[in-house]
């Protein structure tokens, strides 16, 4: 997805939100705004915004000098995500149909988001998500391409995005009869899953864990390690979580599902929806 | 008012809401964003937010060449508003404390505000306004500073915000008996009145009206009129509106009350209130 105009607003007050969560001073804040001004200057329009998004992370991380800001919030999120699982269990195992019951709680994860807001209502999202009728719903191709990958025996590479929504994809991978192979940032960017993250939800008992080879937010294919980019080649099916991925891998091609929260009224726009929709999308559509 | 970092994803919100509300094409509006994000990175610490707004619009005129983009819409509201002055004078009339009554009024039709959201719930502001307690309340000494004028044989300066907003004004004015000197802007910037909307709502029927002879938003003393300038400095008392006269305006001195909506996170904050407050503050004080 381009980076419209209406993200050249938001991409000034992340900068600030970001920089005031690691704490910087207000000369440091000033610094990292001035920065950004600077940054928006000068960006090709077909840039993606996390591509921005991740530039702008990293000059708040070179001007507080914290390595990892979000680490407390990250550790906290997949602790109170733990302690619904045993919750989602039983809304999975008792539901009429799991596979889609574990989708919605999977997407009901993604607003564990501190690009978007540092307040959101899980409890509020979680009972929205299992209620409300998807805004796109490609639920019918995604139960297709599992059913195909289990006959064919192929695996699945599911694509993370948050702390603590991975506690939510594993709930989801559980259920699933397929070798499925859980792809996480390499070093930390905004309150995205790293290796750590994805252990302390885990997914190292149900899935095979690798990164993507960046700290950037989404998936840039062009930045992420020649190992991370031959599995995706190969791969049969994708799960693409969050809005990140979906701004940096959309349209994509048939073999992607991405499942998110259309939380920013520009992606809900691009998706044409209404902001705080439900989405199963395949790709390659547009 | 300073200028606050928080007001900088706002001025960019503003400067795409305008460039729109203009008309321009995406190109203008892009070119609308280059030239704030360019003016963002050259302003001085201490210019006021409507300093920095006043350029932005200019900026739209210039780029999509519309001398009044807001010319329907500020006729559109001075009707609206009109139609609600039967019910205005009546809720006034009939009240235990009238002139409270007509403060809070004056202080609901500054909803009617462009630059802060095209959208706005007029009827929903003017219930809520008429119950809520002030969120600073000097309605003590704004009775007093208006019996003292009275007495006096003084006069009062009342300087004018949005057009629609006037018919609220209008109302307040009325059941004043003090000679009052309503001033507008000079040339159309935003939503603000000028002259001719100022004869729309009747003000002219019970004020003297006189330009600040600028089109700036709030009230820049350094650029309005000479005449302008004497009436301020010999006006006994004053009555400010809105939140562009606050922010250009504060602390001021004694004699000027400042009447307004706190609609602005950033102003509310800045006052020491909670966003929607409605605000009666003497001048002078922090």
């Amino acid at each position: 997805m381009r980076t419209y105009l209406d993200c050249y607003p938001c991409f000034l007050r992340q900068a600030l939100d970001a920089a005031r969560f690691a704490g910087a001073s207000g000369e440091q804040q000033a610094d990292v705004l001035q920065d950004t001004l600077e940054l928006l200057q000068s960006i090709d329009p077909s840039t993606t915004p996390p591509e921005i998004g991740n530039q702008i992370h990293r000059k708040v991380r070179e001007t507080v000098v914290s390595s990892d800001p979000y680490n407390d919030v990250k550790r906290a999120s997949t602790e109170e995500a733990l302690r619904l699982r045993p919750w989602m269990r039983a809304a999975i195992a008792g539901s009429q149909d799991p596979l889609e019951t574990a989708v919605r709680l999977a997407i009901a994860g993604n607003i564990i988001d501190y690009g978007h807001s540092a307040h959101y209502d899980l409890e509020a999202t979680i009972a929205d998500a299992t209620q409300q009728p998807f805004a796109v719903n490609d639920m019918d191709a995604l139960r297709s391409a599992l059913t195909l990958a289990q006959d064919n025996g192929d695996g699945v590479l599911y694509i993370a995005d948050n702390a603590g929504e991975t506690v939510f994809d594993r709930a989801f991978v559980e259920i699933l009869d397929l070798d499925v192979t859980y792809a996480v940032k390499e070093a930390p960017v905004l309150n995205d899953a790293t290796l750590d993250d994805a252990q302390q939800a885990g997914l190292d008992a149900c899935c095979t864990l690798v990164s993507t080879g960046t700290d950037t937010m989404g998936t840039i294919l062009s930045l992420t390690s020649a190992a991370f980019q031959r599995r995706f080649s190969a791969a049969k099916v994708i799960i693409a979580k969050g809005q990140a991925n979906y701004e940096t891998l959309s349209p994509g091609d048939e073999r992607i599902f991405f499942l998110l929260k259309a939380k920013c009224p520009v992606i809900a726009r691009d998706l044409g929806v209404e902001t705080g929709g439900l989405i199963v999308k395949q790709g390659g559509t547009v």
